[in-house]
């Protein structure tokens, strides 16, 4: 085994772990959005978040495929954060952008 | 080569497209928090753009430690964009949650 091979199967849980951070940082944004700071939704992008589900759903499937969870498990998670941004902007402002 | 491998090469240049689209998608969060609604910089959340700029800062030295610009490219960016959401935050709103 060469040592890139090593390292990065040494690399691999940390990665794992990395890529939930992101879909879970996400919680306080969601928090804001639903419960703290509702009125202030029209300051969120639906393009942003709408085009960071389409993104987080093409790496899922792109995770699937090569049967790799490091990127399916963060992506699918962040998937369904984002789309929860999605409504609730929809829901709080309507269509912005 | 073999078929993954094959499919996998074919699929690099969309995927290296796919993670830039993500960073160029903050741009119109960008201009709602610096340009057209700044008094709305409370709704959105230090923690969530905080994290994601330090896990794209990680992402990028990942990438960059196995010269896969398919992972540092994007995530460089991002990186950028993140820091300037983090920048506007501070400046419009203080620190928030």
């Amino acid at each position: 085994m060469s040592l890139i091979d090593r390292v990065g199967k040494a690399l691999e849980p940390i990665m794992l772990a990395m890529g939930l951070i992101s879909p879970l940082a996400t919680l306080p944004q969601i928090y804001k959005l639903y419960f703290s700071h509702s009125e202030h939704a029209a300051g969120l992008s639906l393009i942003t978040w709408l085009l960071y589900a389409c993104i987080a759903s093409l790496w899922t499937v792109y995770g699937l495929y090569h049967k790799n969870p490091t990127i399916w498990v963060g992506n699918g998670l962040g998937f369904i954060m984002y789309v929860a941004m999605v409504i609730g902007i929809v829901i709080h402002t309507g269509i912005t952008l």
